[in-house]
């Protein structure tokens, strides 16, 4: 099979395909250092559920937790999604011609 | 739970998480309406294999496919892949923070 830029990305996209773990993500860009149970509860989830979806994330090396007592702090790791979105700009030629043309109709229909 | 952007954001990123997949994607971008079996040739996998994942490709709205004869022609879709990236550049400013930072570290070490 031919392999490309195999393990690491499909961890990030895999751990990018779950509601749950992109709402964790996004609490955490705008909340850096929420505790787990602060990232639960706004879900339906008991501690340990949380604690799978954090565990894939940090898989990922999409999160980074520190322990301070009896509380863990997650934070944002952001390089594998930057690493994702790079890849994923290889297309974005393809959206931006669109538009070119789209704009270029819209001209050409305005009697430039 | 908490769903945000549930279904069709998961299937795109799930698509996504495979190396063969990407591959397929890939190839696509270069070479728009390749068979079914121009994709299966370079990796080491029989045609049924290569249709399951186009299957998923499908189903995430990455591709699409058109039979002409016995021949099917796969070709790139590319708007699941430009909501992905619009999901992952709400992050970008962490990312363009950190090198704005680096930049300022290196000017101030310059002297100016």
């Amino acid at each position: 099979m031919v392999k490309y830029q195999a393990s690491a990305m499909d961890r990030t996209f895999s751990a990018l395909a779950d509601p749950t773990r992109r709402y964790v993500l996004l609490r955490l860009r705008d909340e850096p250092g929420l505790s787990v149970s602060e990232l639960a509860r706004p879900c339906s989830l008991k501690l340990p559920g949380m604690m799978k979806h954090l565990d894939v994330l940090s898989d990922a090396g999409l999160i980074t937790r520190t322990k301070a007592g009896r509380t863990v702090s997650v934070h944002l790791s952001v390089g594998p999604m930057q690493e994702a979105m790079e890849w994923l700009s290889r297309y974005e030629r393809f959206w931006t011609t669109s538009l070119d043309r789209l704009v270029e109709l819209v001209e050409e229909d305005g009697g430039r």
